[in-house]
């Protein structure tokens, strides 16, 4: 497959060094870049042979396949709607849009053009998560309860991200994006998302959106999806998820705790390791970010779907909801209360109940807990159905 | 000095056990239990010359200079009372009420009496808190923003803790009152709590209160404490802060993750470590739990509190804010609304302003951030006071 | 480039997946097994269009580019020289011989027919290895004094591994080959390794052969290679690498204590993690076994070198020097004390010296420590260089 | 109990702020320091009423009953015959001494007059040392085969450190007694020590002795104690035990990684934590360095002990082995081979076996392993009894 990139900036480049390690057989072949200086020191860097300052020439380019979009989540749809009317696949970086109305054009954009939209997601594809998620999946944590997605750092690189008309928002469309797909993912995607609680602030930035926000997504089922998004954090990346289930836990930390510390007093020499605020005292690089950060897998998967003719894992309708949530959450910050998520065109389950499977001990007692205590005797705490009585048992 | 314990427990074993431990001057001389055999069997196990079923034979008994209150919520208020009636300093167990009316009464008698109350609040004593305080409050991490904290586990002993009535609440009133009181200290003591989110739900037991909960506090200098409780959690106790300051970050884990590692096939023998799920596979052992749980710094501290005529660290006072907090956090599960926090009797600062103190890079602009470039280069993102524009300088 | 299986067991399999996953341009097309069955099996699970019982068929296939051996070690030998003779190129995984000597044949074989020799070293070529080298390059350690490598576990999975004639030994041949190289590479691969210290037991199993072993290695410069590796080893997989610099310190866990843990109580369902030595209680699984092992980094790198006309980071020479501290190292365990490593065709630097560069802190004095006591009073420690007194002065 | 101490530096002054600690019965009384200035600021700031620059008066002081030397090492003997003939039950800082010989003659002067000597080996008293050695005794790792502690840092305090005469040599007998001692508790005091292996070099320090060491003793029943020990350590202290047996694992981490993570930029204020090698970047500060380097706890059992009229758990004749072995690995550093230990007075058991239980399948066969396949299928390792050959059966 031959593929364009729209936009040559830091997220463009970070895709790019993905698609040309470890020789894969589709191949970046043009991009895109407002300014042509730029492009074509990307195509130089990364070996491309097609640049140029048009998208309509790159994106119609007969050579190639598929577009990946890297541009500033305000120039989204008018590159969504470019690829669908070129008839191109289109892999577009979060968030999809900037509200859940821009969002649901792009979905309807590609679906109309019958193209594959693919939601550049790429958390949802780190080694961790699809093997958590696979074994939450096959049970092994029973019904989940709480699924936590915290992102936080200093802030992003690029300059319109800290714009809010540019962006569409702060901390929460930039890194809440991740995190709500993530407690998404593992709650599961065909159970509805009904309201949203969240608290946002200004902090620290002289700018007009937030820069800290915690938010609560409530799930038809009951469970509570979680973010703690921050561009205050000092340290490095802070990226980390949390799920709990009747039957078991996940601690995942994609960053910074991974199993590789290093010291340096710094009179050694200079590059010690990127994303650090320092070059010396303790430093905790990841080995090989775009693999940890699930780049590499992401664009597996995307490929495949295009030959397989099958969705995507993470798809332009995940981005919509994604969109809605996110909406939902910058009025419930407003408002101080919950406030609905609105998704016109919702596909997932709409019979979810929730859940209440109390552990039953016999026909008179609920099982409250069986407690083993410091001296190793054990007892029962059980609870009468009818007249609600906690009794103890000793065993 | 002499100590008298009210009640035989699982807590009252536990402070007994630090009070034991390390030849401290201070005796536990008496213990009082509703039932006589529990207490005559305390009395047996840690030596002492009194025990008695009455609560106010031991409260006044001649020898005895201090009580420790480790009884169930519902009786903290009544036995308050007694010790202040009998001139006698008193300490309490965590909560201090069910609600911050009764917490009030409780303050109101210690003072009234000229003894001291003090507020058995552990988790304020760890030793990783005393040493993570002291830095914050010696400006380490700049200006705090958000401070969580998190404390999960299958759930409580005792079976009094899961009705509703004797306890007060569920996890909110047994876990919240802990992480409340952290999260406000890191934040300082004197600035005023205002208002409070929270979700609650009972999302896996039989009972009629919450045994999952997330809340958040927000105080007059725009600061947010979070808590998250729950007694859903899978894999041992689950005991974790955070904080995020402008200018540091601190992380701590007080259990499962200390350093301490242990496997066990579970062939060998019995017994590995206590507060585990089970005793093979991976465990992860505190080494001295009274001591990680700050008992022992607590205690030398109400002892020499006393000794010295000074407040301890964590008063009755405290423990009334702390209450009142959770009269929030229980309204605002209710109303699905920020909350205002009621404490009629405030003795902290009135003039806390929301902190806005952006860093200025010359007279037309803030600064946003120094950005280092994966290649190396750096530049300013900055804002201009007046336009709003946002603008990026090449350095 | 078109690629040829030899062996369809279990690292045959671990090889197949990391070539098979994110769409290479090169491509697994020919199997060899002496049983015709599991060949066939291979050639059915990877998609492979050749498979047969008759190596030389496979070697000599016309399409045939490149060799993969992953056969038990006493057929590495015969499969290279046939390869060599096939004028193919050939990748043969660790170790590379039972002995020196017959990695010495290997390495002339291929020399002498102009084809590449690539050792399959993979835990030199992890994300977390790669990067720490470079930094250790960069200098960010300072001078390199000690490298310590461990790989332990309950013991490998072929029968063959557990026959000595087989294998060649017990766990240093098998484990200890990655750790020597590992420590080679960060102290540097020009400097000698001069002799080999070695403890090795046979402690737990019924076999011939060692299984726990430490052994230090002394290189030329005076800095330390030490490995430890066991088949005794409960728990898991324990892989740690640690370097000490004279102004830096590499901490790396590649498994069990990544940032990836998952508690389950067990009863929730089937699979949680492989590798694990049970599927309840905490688990440590490895998000993507074949790049945290290094198997995609080191396949791309030896395409990449064929294509290249250039060696791959890990040669033939590399294996044969592994091969020689390796019987160093046997030679030590058995005589208890140090054992030259013979290496006749030693290729790199001939004038090392041993390091003693101390710190200067005038025409009279070095330095021996700069010390900060606990109440910030700084002071020097200083040694006269002529008299070797030993002063203290306060700063 | 009313306690003198001899010596006033840094070890001291630790010592002591473990004796004022959680108001103990036990008081500091008098201290002795060869410079009167120094004994006045102790006294001072410990509040004691007694100090004297005259050893021979603080030790013969009516009202003291213990004696705890904190003296530089060639200064112990002296000390402990000082306290015997007095009268006085002496505890005394490691290594008891510089040499066996010097051990030995402190052994004979207590036992000779009646009072107790206790070895102030604080490591084997912290408090996850504790649990985990209650878990060895218990069973929970089966037999234990590998026991290694490292202690690593960039150097002493105290500049007689520094003067191997004064300190009897290097990292070894500062460091490697610790090491030693922790290893030997966990394979078990009765087991006889039987010879020595150490690589020591001086790598950084203009020193005389070693700054850098890795030694491994062997025991009477085959299993290793393993010890790593530096003063070329960046980054901190580097404090870790890890023990291997047949059915488990321990590893400990005593600094550094313990549950508190901290990271400053260092703009906000000056004090963050001790032993780091900055203020700035991250730092693990640990909670409360008395109680997790031991002090508490063996002070407890020293004076409990004393109290009891029984032997502490470590005693001088466990300093004296802990010498034994030291001199085993200067001799072993020296000659470049195994070393026995020389111990003329063992008290421990004699009649100890190399262990050999291999698993028994049935009448013919051992068991190697038990295996499951990455698909889930089980098959048996087996070894023929008499025939030796290696078999697979599938499960």
């Amino acid at each position: 497959m031959k593929i364009a990139m729209l936009g040559s900036g830091f997220i463009a480049r970070f895709y790019a060094d993905s698609l040309v390690g470890h020789r894969r057989l589709d191949k970046l072949h043009a991009v895109y870049s407002r300014d042509i200086k730029k492009a074509k020191q990307f195509a130089q860097d990364y070996n491309l042979p097609v640049y140029s300052d048009s998208m309509y020439d790159v994106v119609n380019h007969p050579e190639v396949d598929v577009v990946v979009i890297s541009l500033p989540n305000d120039l989204h749809l008018a590159a969504v709607q470019a690829c669908a009317k070129a008839g191109k696949h289109v892999l577009c970086t979060k968030p999809l849009g900037r509200t859940a109305h821009e969002a649901k054009q792009m979905l309807d954009a590609v679906e109309a053009a019958g193209v594959m939209g693919g939601y550049l997601e790429d958390l949802c594809y780190t080694p961790k998560f699809n093997k958590s998620l696979a074994s939450v999946k096959a049970g092994a944590l029973g019904r989940v309860l709480w699924a936590k997605s915290r992102e936080a750092h200093p802030g992003p690189h690029s300059n319109w991200f800290w714009d809010k008309e540019q962006s569409g928002g702060g901390a929460i469309v930039d890194l809440g994006c991740h995190c709500i797909e993530i407690a998404r993912s593992y709650i599961g995607k065909q159970v509805r998302p009904v309201e949203v609680m969240c608290w946002a602030a200004t902090q620290v930035h002289p700018i007009d959106a937030e820069d800290n926000a915690i938010g609560m997504v409530k799930y038809a089922n009951g469970a509570i999806g979680q973010f703690e998004v921050s561009w205050c954090f000092r340290g490095g990346m802070d990226l980390r998820d949390e799920v709990m289930g009747t039957e078991g836990t996940i601690w995942i930390n994609n960053f910074m705790r991974t199993g590789f510390d290093m010291f340096s007093t710094g009179k050694g020499g200079g590059y010690v390791a990127e994303k650090a605020e320092s070059s010396s005292g303790w430093l905790f690089p990841v080995g090989d970010e775009v693999n940890e950060l699930g780049y590499n897998h992401m664009f597996t998967d995307m490929f495949e779907a295009i030959d397989g003719h099958r969705e995507p894992t993470e798809t332009f309708y995940d981005g919509y909801v994604v969109n809605a949530i996110i909406d939902a959450a910058y009025a419930s910050a407003k408002s101080g209360a919950w406030e609905k998520v609105v998704i016109d065109d919702w596909r997932g389950s709409n019979d979810t109940q929730i859940a209440s499977d109390f552990a039953v001990y016999n026909e008179q007692y609920y099982l409250i807990k069986e407690e083993i205590l410091p001296h190793g005797q054990k007892k029962l705490l059980l609870k009468d159905k009818t007249t609600g009585e906690v009794v103890v048992r000793d065993m």
